[in-house]
């Protein structure tokens, strides 16, 4: 969907006009997805190599991380509509929540995927998994959860 | 651990100083948990219930999410130190890297954490199975991610 577009049952609120925290980008995802067009659905696990750049100051931080490690990615979706309250999914009939969708577009766009990490080097991790577009901005890379929670 | 404080091998940044994106807090999580200490390590599908209120502007956004739904909650970290690089966890002999570590210490701190939605209702969604302070700032529910990713 197109920045100012909505679909007919879709309702807009006002976006954000708070700023109550401030993030720090620390770094890119590298994908091969040009433009949101071209993103697959959902990411796979046997999906195209991707890189996930972290800037210089934030280097040291990936020590102890080493490929075949299960992560949590958490970045920016730049491109995302934040303003949106209800939505229509492709897929779906009637409108939905915008926190009983997991769409890009909602107040904060953070996204949160899961991936495996193919190697560490060179101020980048290399993993398979996501589905975001290419340049988008990463904030943050953990351990996948242990465990049910 | 309090703030200013680091333990033997721990390194610190600078925290950041960019403010690329701003978040809004879009509402509150009540749990039984009043301090960090009180904290459980991590969330139990049968602790306690806690509440995660929406403010008024976002709650249209609830429509479609009902009892028994998983879902992922997004919240901030407000008391957390975002200069850790390495860090010694408390089960851990050597530093760690905050991006191979869950640490709520991070460059941007934010939290996810799956829950058991018990009731929707009246600006709020009451839920099982978090960890977090009482007060901790809202940033987004989104339903769980389906498969293995």
């Amino acid at each position: 969907m197109k920045r100012g577009e909505i679909r007919p049952g879709e309702v807009a609120g006002a976006a954000p006009d708070r700023a109550d925290a401030a993030l720090a980008f620390i770094g890119r995802i590298r994908t091969p997805f040009a433009t949101r067009e071209d993103c697959p659905r959902q990411g796979s696990p046997d999906g195209p190599v991707c890189r996930v750049e972290v800037d210089a100051p934030w280097r040291t931080g990936l020590t102890g991380l080493a490929a075949g490690a299960r992560v949590e990615l958490i970045y920016w979706m730049h491109l995302a509509r934040r303003d949106l309250l209800l939505q229509v999914p492709r897929d779906a009939r009637a409108p939905l929540g915008t926190f009983a969708l997991r769409s890009p577009n909602r107040p904060n766009p953070i996204a949160t995927s899961l991936a495996t990490v193919v190697e560490v080097g060179d101020g980048a991790v290399v993993v398979r998994g996501l589905d975001c577009v290419d340049g988008t901005p990463l904030l943050d890379i953990k351990p996948e959860r242990r465990g049910s929670q």
